[in-house]
């Protein structure tokens, strides 16, 4: 045991605080797909409406469920040294530009969330540039390294990159989130979110690598052949997930990280959004086995990594798309529809109180 | 010129009504298209999101679209004298049972209508059984004919019932509805919906026919053998789509029919749910050429003759969720979506207004 590795040493995260993550309740249900039957419908006649209704039971650990009084979307927002490097269709300035405007409410997830009855958090996490006290007080660095050629972070930036966004959920859940999405910002993070993906998949790169914003051809090789070097540094450390985060992602995803397998572990389920959010889950199935239980993917968004990522978490979206923007906005388009598993079951009559035959 | 296709007649229906269907502004749509592209993300990042709110601008004729007032759900109730025949797995009494059910507000449209921020309104066209005088002002008749051996109702019940449906809609829209959505209730109503389709389209039943309300093997083909005694009667009056009404539909699916070409006659949004509504749409798209400007397709139900019909309308659905039930609940689940496209182009900041550099 190297001393990096002591587990009193708060450079290292402990896995045993995650250990083990606890399981959605079986009897809450069982008890839901009975009440589903005796509702007043064919059985069955909701389709994926009759599922997702029984897992929010689950979660919740009771029969009826409760519709959600307060979705929270946290958005990451943190920069990449490989967007300098021609990955990405917008300049690096542009992320903390698109902090100030989620602050200001007009991003697309804001408009998103008020349609979706929740509200938006933004986190600086790495951003490349000064944002206001009210989204740095969990800052951990600025921007991260250019990852095909050096660590995006150090190992200590990583260990509290991770409690950061455990710090995060908890400040969330504490404060009455019932409901957790997870979104990201940063100019250039599909490169390492792609990285992770397919590093943690063993996929090639051009099997893996999207469009992005929005790039050409040329931008897209350069994609490609950034993303190959940096699995060729990342596949060295991919067994260890924290040091798989401080090779090959960012603060911000490693934050994400931390989040999502925080928000399993305080049994508060999660609408996964696109490639971003879904590398940093495949992290957070390392750090934490079970904690996917917990985790339902909103959308398929356009790019490649995200159906590998999905593929691997056995996770089936519900909506399809084609959208591609980040920021938790497949998670909020997909919300009303797990709002509207969780009416059906919470309030619709069965056949005895509405004295409709059942057969 | 015979007697019955007299114009002054009352009996027939007059396509010159609804001759010529306005189509969508189209200038409000190129003005929504350029500013899609000013808005903060990336050109197209929204994928259909952008379609479905451009597509919301030109039926508003204006540019930004207006979030919507007042959607509103019309559930046309009636009963099917083949029900009686084992093509379905309820009894017929259930039509009436789910009348009341809507008006106690414990059926899953009224559940998913809260939800999406609709409402609910009932209507009995043609139920076998006494409804309260607040939902048979309307009414045109007491069920159908069973439709393999007889016709569904006389020509002038028809006739009556499609302009029941075209004063449902006028009622609705002089009351401030800017989005409609049609459902059906009546036991039995998959069968006459999918003579209607498999009829229109040339498809063989065993290719339309699919489980309705969860029917077994032995019912299944009860159903389909029901299905193609009925499209033989059909088939003959296939190119008159008031008389394929009379011969095939019922009155609720009749009714159905002038309502969805008297929205687009007037201007207004509709979103199309399951197979019996779409069944309706084909006709009424038969009525009213270009009607089907207006439409959107909810969902994609488990119903093969439902796709069947979405291809030929050229329709492509939102979600694709495995629902099975009518009452307008798929299209209940895609309003939120369709409110969140609204929403972005309505209150997004573009790239000038939030100080975010555009490449």
């Amino acid at each position: 045991m190297t001393d990096q590795e002591r587990p009193d040493d708060p450079s290292v995260v402990d896995p045993s605080v995650f250990d083990p993550i606890p399981q959605p309740d079986r009897e809450a249900r069982r008890a839901a797909w009975q009440r589903q039957a005796s509702l007043t419908k064919p059985t069955g006649s909701l389709g994926r409406l009759e599922e997702l209704s029984t897992w929010i039971a689950a979660c919740q650990g009771h029969c009826p469920p409760v519709p959600f009084a307060r979705p929270r979307i946290v958005i990451f927002a943190g920069d990449h040294g490989i967007a300098r490097h021609g990955v990405s269709a917008y300049p690096p300035e542009v992320t903390v530009q698109m902090v100030r405007n989620f602050l200001d409410g007009g991003a697309a997830i804001n408009c998103l969330a008020e349609n979706a009855g929740a509200t938006v958090r933004v986190v600086d996490i790495s951003v490349d540039g000064d944002t206001p006290a009210s989204v740095s007080a969990h800052k951990v660095r600025r921007s991260s390294g250019r990852i095909d050629t050096e660590d995006a972070m150090s190992h200590d930036e990583a260990v509290a990159a991770v409690a950061a966004g455990r710090a995060i959920a908890d400040e969330e859940i504490d404060a009455g989130a019932d409901l957790l999405i997870a979104g990201d910002m940063g100019i250039g993070n599909t490169t390492p979110a792609t990285v992770l993906v397919a590093t943690l998949t063993r996929t090639e790169p051009i099997a893996a690598v999207g469009r992005g914003t929005g790039i050409d051809d040329n931008a897209w090789m350069l994609k490609t052949a950034a993303v190959r070097d940096a699995m060729r540094r990342g596949k060295i450390v991919a067994r260890d997930p924290v040091r798989l985060l401080a090779t090959s992602a960012g603060a911000d995803i490693a934050a994400m990280a931390g989040f999502l397998a925080q928000a399993s572990l305080r049994r508060t389920p999660v609408i996964l959004d696109g490639v971003v959010v879904s590398s940093a889950a495949l992290v957070a199935e390392d750090l934490a086995a079970g904690a996917r239980e917990w985790w339902l993917a909103g959308h398929r968004s356009t790019e490649p990594a995200h159906s590998i990522a999905l593929r691997r978490l056995q996770l089936e979206p519900i909506v399809d798309l084609g959208m591609r923007l980040g920021e938790g906005s497949g998670a909020a388009v997909a919300l009303p529809i797990l709002a509207a598993a969780v009416a059906t079951l919470a309030r619709m009559a069965t056949f005895e109180e509405a004295g409709v035959s059942d057969r």
